[in-house]
């Protein structure tokens, strides 16, 4: 007699539920896996909506990384628009609702991958025609249509990281006049506020109204949005509302049925994405991760992270022992012709855990000094004077920043002094590098201010 | 009384003999420093000449890196045209030829960055009209005259190097009918013949002729030259000739003194760059230099070593012990439209030293799939397949490749195994990575042939 067929099920259809579906199916050509999505797609690249938006990408199927029959095909049952509302780690079954039922599915291991969603801030008028987030590509599809009909002359951002600036940029190549509002007092909190400034000159320099340290109390209108009320109590007029102000993971309902969540309400793991519950797993954008520099778990969404978990929770849901190494927090965003990067902990992070932090910031170029077309790169080290060793780093240029601040990662992960840093062998030809790179030049200054100097 | 005047003599006045001078002045200021430079010009862009002859750099004057005004200020005497034409190190002497007259001159630390010169192969021929090297900014300034007034129509590179692929590159640029000889059967000896190959195509589709496999045996002309003899006998007809076969060390005058000499003619150093003389200490392209991933003194002269020995020599002689960590071989030029890279060994020099190699080529893209203008990058890794190790890495691609490769070094520098650069954090924006970016593509496909893997 065959043994009864064992299921893995896997809550969520993006970037960590389809890695790990996939990688399970390798691991196990006959299991019976299952992906419930809440939405009528999967995998489309979430990150490539603001430039959709902006139309530097045209066609929203482009955005479609995976056809869902490429997963059938595979042995994957992908069932669209089921959404879990309950689930039940006794019994080892969760409930799905769908258009026409509310039905009950068991497992033997479940790999919950539910992703984020945007924050929706409690804030009146948000369900007015024009208040838009983004983070699906149905609405961003209405949103583009708009845009392209000429509806909106103007709008107002609502948050400004990465998102927010990627909005704030997308509207702008669209023709809008756009305002940003920030609560705190600068723009990315994820890097330091003398780094932000030259983000900000930059933006305020191309057209784009900035406002820190302001909140918006109250989107004004009927039906449709006419205007955004300050705290400072102006009124920013508009037809068009952006929410980015952020997202939170999707794992209320996981909580529920007594999986142990984080501070920020993510799922914790272990180093295995295991959660507190035995044949549970968790990866992406719903769950914490460690990050190396502080050895804490934390709250750090992004999408190569929830491809990586992905891979790591379909090997060990499927008995390979596999381990997730952590993250130091490598991000990286074009916005306003300016590519920002930021790896590690900022200064600010590090003062208030009280460590003993300084930094340096110098200004370099992208290319050799005689080479024409070299940009300008700031580059921020942040590190511990007395060890000498790397906690963070931030760059901001025209050219040249992302796979730079790679290295600095790289760096991060290997635990890295500045010392190491400047004795790093980088490769250089005039139109990739000044023959001493900014990299080096930071590194450099950074070494002088170092207790445990070698010599 | 005050003591008398101690004197660091430099050999040479490029980037690693003036890094030392400078160096040296900031830790001691009151010590006597001459720079003894055998030309008329000190610390010109020497990378930068194919791009002067490119006429991408339109000005000479752009590659003069530092005046030797700002040297004299900083109380460095400049000597030009001084050549060093014997030394004597138990009298701590040096014998100076200039066009007026010969002179004795004493030290009592002596820094001999006397640099390269380019391999002038013993071929017929050679000492005609139209036949150059690239190694001087002034003969770089005569070949531009000529090219722009128009003088040449087709030009045979000799050698198939960095240099020949750049200046074919330039030459090409200036309208040239070019033709590369090489006598090894691939261009590029540094990378592997696989990678080589993606090149050779490029250049000739874009319509130079390449002649791998093949010798120069003569030079054929009265006055000028008129073509170029292959030792298959065919006559390559041109009006100029770029020898750029390579460089030699400049250091036989320090061999005939008892300076201690490797295989190739450069001057051995201990990791503190120290000669087998005492006092005698020797930096950038006329010495060896230690290979950490095969932990072996080789000859590998780049622009961004000389400087980093500069300051390491220059510190040591003035009492500050520092130690040259050593290369791991990373390079990266411009040609054709590609940017191809390398660091660490090639797979041919692993087999050569009978290590456990494997080798993966992948093909990943310089941005998100969905992204508008994105680029091939092919990136290959070459790793020991008992452990894991990387042992070296090439690169090959329109855009993106020069500091994705400075990511591999840095792994090569803390002999990262593939498995753990397939954990890196590495920075994700569309516009300028994949979500999974090609190196992690790569690193994961490296790991299925590793034999110690972790579960």
């Amino acid at each position: 007699m065959a043994k009864p067929e064992k299921h893995l099920l896997i809550i969520g259809g993006n970037a960590a539920g389809l890695s790990a579906a996939r990688r399970a199916r390798r691991n196990d050509p006959r299991l019976k896996i299952t992906v419930l999505e809440k939405s009528g797609i999967v995998s489309y690249g979430a990150c490539g909506l603001p430039y959709y938006i902006s139309d530097v990408i045209k066609d929203e199927k482009a955005l479609l990384v995976l056809p869902v029959d490429a997963l059938v095909k595979d042995g994957i049952d992908v069932l669209l628009n089921h959404e879990v509302v309950e689930m039940n780690v006794r019994e080892r079954s969760v409930y799905v609702r769908t258009a026409e039922q509310f039905q009950k599915i068991q497992y033997d291991w479940l790999i919950i991958a539910s992703g984020a969603r945007p924050i929706e801030p409690d804030i009146p008028g948000r369900d007015l025609d024009g208040v838009y987030t983004v983070r699906s590509l149905e609405k961003a599809a209405q949103l583009k249509n708009e845009l392209i009909s000429g509806k909106h002359r103007s709008a107002v951002v609502i948050g400004g990281g990465y998102i927010g600036l990627e909005m704030a940029e997308a509207l702008t190549r669209q023709g809008l006049k756009v305002t940003v509002i920030e609560q705190k007092s600068q723009v990315l909190p994820y890097i330091d506020s003398d780094m932000a400034a030259l983000v900000e000159s930059e933006m305020t320099g191309r057209g784009v109204a900035l406002k820190t340290s302001t909140a918006a109390v109250r989107i004004i209108g009927e039906q449709a949005v006419r205007g955004v009320e300050t705290d400072g109590g102006e009124i920013l007029s508009c037809s068009l509302v952006i929410l980015a102000v952020g997202v939170r993971p999707n794992a209320d309902f996981a909580g529920l049925a007594g999986i142990e969540l984080g501070p920020s309400g993510a799922i914790r793991t272990d180093d295995y994405l295991r959660t507190n519950v035995l044949n549970v797993y968790a990866a992406g954008d719903c769950a914490q991760v460690k990050n190396t520099v502080t050895n804490k778990f934390e709250y750090f969404p992004l999408g190569t992270t929830a491809n990586k978990q992905g891979r790591v929770a379909g090997d060990n849901a499927t008995g390979r022992r596999q381990k997730f190494s952590g993250v130091v927090g490598a991000a990286v965003v074009e916005a306003f012709g300016l590519e920002i990067a930021r790896t590690g902990i900022t200064e600010a992070h590090a003062l208030k855990l009280r460590m003993p932090v300084k930094s340096v910031t110098i200004k370099g170029t992208s290319r050799a000094g005689y080479f024409p077309g070299k940009k300008e790169i700031y580059v921020k080290l942040i590190f511990d004077f007395l060890s000498g060793r790397l906690l963070g780093a931030q760059m901001i240029g025209k050219e040249g920043v992302a796979k730079r601040l790679d290295v600095l990662s790289t760096a991060l992960q290997q635990k890295l002094t500045v010392q190491e840093l400047s004795e790093l062998d980088l490769s250089y030809a005039p139109p990739f590098a000044p023959v001493w790179d900014p990299l080096l030049i930071a590194a450099n200054q950074a070494q002088k201010l170092v207790w445990a100097r070698r010599y």
